[in-house]
């Protein structure tokens, strides 16, 4: 392709929306444009790479056996309303009407779809197992869209939805899954982690997910160095250090006026934070209870709501009205003791001694409290932090931001319940299918590729998802011969079935490279002065130094690149 | 790909929703199923079909030139309230809000975003010309969804747009494109016809459409066997026949009690609806006309509004109060004699004598009208009919339905001026860029294929577009040395790149066949009691004899007929 007719406009400059690197490149580059806030279109540049990751997911789900199929984005209500979803996913699911006032969402995820549709056409135990998939545009009308393609408004995603007799059937699809799912991000060119992951409080088995690290993660993971163990922070398990028990000193309750905050009571009792448990109030499915957890420690809403058995989206902080109700107080002393409502306790609380709570009166806490001066259920339930042991070997763990690009989630029964998606079984007996759900981020995983591999140049794709493999830079087109050996390079180039753009385009040299390197083509040729001797300069846009070669061997090493690098 | 894992479901009914050949083959195959009214998913044997069609059309684009890229479902408001179309498209557009109420639509057709794009990314006559295109999900609630995909309310569409800085310029990305698609739709293997169509009343300056002949297309289309001269009705041009004028005989109102039609007018008179004149009202664009057509001919909306100049979808049939408002009697005895608003006056009504009309006095009529007897503007503005004159030739024209599978457009400046996009040109001053759009009806073009070759037992792929190429059917799988034979041609053909299936599923060879004809792939090698001897049956679904030949002889012949027939 030749620049001169690429439909392609970089920006030099930053654009103020941006926050995150990728974000700025992929607007910079050409590669995105905004149509509305968490909302874009994928110009020619962008459109390639997009298509290059579609077909990598597609080669691997095909070879794991998985059929493809697109269901429509316009779906009707029905499903969702049968399955609860309609509900759930509240303000997050765009939803419309018809002209005839019948209900519509625009798919979200595609569970209630896919389980109709193998129910409507699958009969025997002959027909399973099967893996469905497909790529298609999701839409989530997310409250807080950003970081450009990573959090959006309509994004690409591979949805696949597995149906099994059994619950070993089911072990089996997933395995085939998750090694797809390696193959994928291998071939990808991406450092990837997989992370235990939550699977929630219904329905699920085992989840989990693939994580490309990034400062820009929205996700936190606990990894151990020691033992390899890596978990989403929402899962990992929280193995509380037994501490001894100091004898019971005598429970006082202390005027503490306007104390409301840890770091507050920190000052005023010129204490360490850890002698402190916080009493929080949440509600969630119809229910408030009350959370204990060590002062300088965090609530895990995610192990809450599972302990609670609601859905996480259910789960809040109880607003200010019901923690004055329940405690009697202002917001900001709330304790254990005289609570009428369920109390949490944390694990870490149940070993400690002679500790600090609210009072549930204004202006006083009590000190010297212990486990036997109150009743609470005893679970984990606060969120692991850096240095907390391996849950796994007990070594120290460490905490690094992650993309979610992957999710693969044995679901089990959940909607085939809810939709009577059975099967005749040898007996002639309906029997309930089992089922797993795996997901990859295909536009997100575009972004994560930049956060991870990208420079103050611009982007370094990686080979396979470049939106071309090879660029030639004839430095000036009006020098005949520069321009005739950059056609000659161009031509054998493409005859040899790369993928390749020349830049044509009457600009001065550093543009040109500018560009170049902010669209971050792996392999680039530049044809300057040295043209008249056939010798011209072959340099890999992820770094080493250019070095200077003849026409022929700038081809054979591209093509020998490609060869070796193209998995 | 094996049956037994095959995700397929075929029924032996016809559904009863189904009224078209192609619908009834597309549920009862397994290659669609309905999710709502006009809203459909392609299973794994469509969607498969769906994908060869897309390529194909890529394919072609890429190589005339268009660069590929994708814009968003999910539409903001503003560009299409800009262009005014966000009233235009009424409820035809689906529409909903975000959850801060911001407007959205789904796009029912992109020329507003690549407008915007173009007019943001391109900067300089340098960067022109240039053509772009997506192959996407449309969205258009139709009011009377029907014919399965044939009119749906989600379709993939292909559409492109050439923006160019001259008129000569945009004549030349027509004529590529123009080539594309025959070239499609030739690589599809469909009979078609290129008809010229009717380009509205603003903006156009020529306009095609690929029609594929079939009885329940939605179009009527005029075509010359003479000259091969095509035109859609509503474009063509009606040749009025310059009669000879009888000399005036006074004009007389006569009572014609309840007759209010030109049926019960004939009757009552005792003569041919030819001698009759017809006068409708009109509603359009504001403004109410009437207008005159011979007895039997029909008016052509759509030459009506362009000569009003008013879009189509404005002009409507006056209401009954307008009629009795405007002609002063009850609806059927309107006329042009004494109207206070516009007549328009087909061109064959000129030419007649003494001919009958409405008197505007309920029942009454006048008879022996002339032309000098009122004041109208002619033009042609009745419907063609079978038998009239062809306009180029003369000859007479016959008419057929058809489906219409492209569009091609020659649009001009009615987006840019809209938008305001503009190019600098070599002097630095901003011109308009001048437009062309081509749409392709991607799925839609599948059902016209199975409208055009299906027979009796189901569908007939064309090879291009076939889910798969070939189909291995062992009678019984339960016999090895059939088992065998069929899992060894099924391996050689899988070897040479032949996309094959084999139907391993333990199911009676009736079965076997009638699926096989059904889903209709078009080579079909059966194994039965002769495997022993080494022979089976090779035939195509096309038609012709079964044979009887080797299993060498029967992986070489499909490789042949796949190699020379795959354009």
């Amino acid at each position: 392709m030749r620049m001169s007719e690429l439909f392609l406009s970089t920006l030099r400059e930053v654009p103020a929306e941006a926050e995150t690197i990728s974000h700025q490149l992929m607007l910079r580059a050409g590669i995105i444009r905004k149509l509305a806030a968490g909302v874009y279109s994928y110009l020619p540049l962008g459109y390639r790479v997009l298509r290059k990751v579609e077909n990598i997911v597609r080669e691997e789900m095909d070879s794991a056996g998985a059929q493809e199929l697109l269901m429509s984005a316009l779906l009707p209500a029905e499903s969702y309303q049968a399955s609860g979803r309609w509900d759930v996913f509240g303000a997050n699911m765009f939803r419309l009407k018809d002209r005839n006032s019948r209900d519509f969402c625009l798919g979200p995820t595609h569970e209630e779809i896919f389980t109709d549709t193998v129910k409507s056409c699958l009969k025997s135990y002959r027909q399973l197992p099967v893996t469905l998939y497909q790529i298609q545009n999701k839409y989530r009308d997310e409250s807080r869209p950003r970081f450009g393609i990573i959090r959006s408004r309509e994004f690409v995603m591979k949805d696949a939805y597995s149906f099994d007799r059994t619950w070993e059937g089911l072990d089996e699809s997933y395995d085939k899954m998750y090694h797809a799912y390696c193959k994928i991000f291998d071939r990808l060119g991406l450092d990837y982690i997989v992370v235990d992951a939550d699977s929630g409080a219904m329905g699920g088995s085992g989840s989990q997910e693939f994580m490309v690290k990034s400062e820009v993660g929205e996700d936190t993971i606990c990894h151990c160095p020691a033992c390899q163990y890596a978990a989403n922070v929402e899962k990992a398990e929280c193995i509380a250090v037994e501490l001894e028990k100091e004898s019971a000193l005598p429970r006082e309750k202390i005027h503490t006026p306007n104390v409301k905050t840890i770091d507050e009571l920190v000052n005023f009792l010129n204490t360490d934070s850890s002698k402190f448990v916080k009493t929080l109030i949440y509600s969630g499915g119809g229910k408030t209870v009350a959370v204990m957890v060590r002062g300088d420690r965090e609530v895990n809403e995610v192990k809450l709501a599972n302990h609670l058995g609601v859905s996480c989206d259910d789960l809040e902080l109880a607003a200010p009205n019901v923690v004055c109700e329940v405690t009697g107080a202002d917001v900001g002393f709330a304790g254990p003791i005289g609570l009428k409502i369920p109390v949490v306790m944390d694990k870490e609380v149940s070993f400690m001694s002679n500790f600090i709570v609210g009072a549930n009166e204004t202006d006083y806490h009590y000190i010297n409290v212990n486990t036997e001066d109150f009743e609470a259920e005893v679970t984990d339930v606060r969120t692991i932090e850096p240095g907390d042991p391996c849950p796994k070997c007990g070594k120290p763990i460490v905490t690094t931001q992650g993309i979610e690009v992957g999710h693969i989630f044995k679901l089990g029964t959940k909607y085939t319940d809810a939709l009577d998606c059975t099967y005749l079984d040898e007996n002639g007996t309906p029997q309930t299918i089992i089922m797993g759900c795996y997901g990859i981020g295909v536009s997100r995983t575009i972004a994560a590729a930049i956060e991870q591999l990208s420079d103050e140049n611009g982007i370094v794709w990686p080979l396979a998802i470049a939106p071309y493999q090879a660029i030639v830079v004839p430095v000036n087109v009006k020098d005949e011969t520069q321009a005739k050996l950059a056609e000659e390079i161009y031509e054998q180039l493409k005859e040899n079935s790369i993928e390749v753009l020349i830049d044509d385009r009457q600009e001065r040299a550093g543009v040109k490279f500018k560009d170049a390197d902010l669209i971050g083509i792996p392999v680039r040729i530049t044809v300057g002065k040295k043209a008249a001797d056939g010798i011209c300069e072959f340099k890999f846009r992820s770094g080493g130094d250019a070095e200077d070669v003849s026409a022929d061997e700038a081809v054979s090493k591209t093509i020998a690149y490609i060869k070796e690098n193209l998995l």
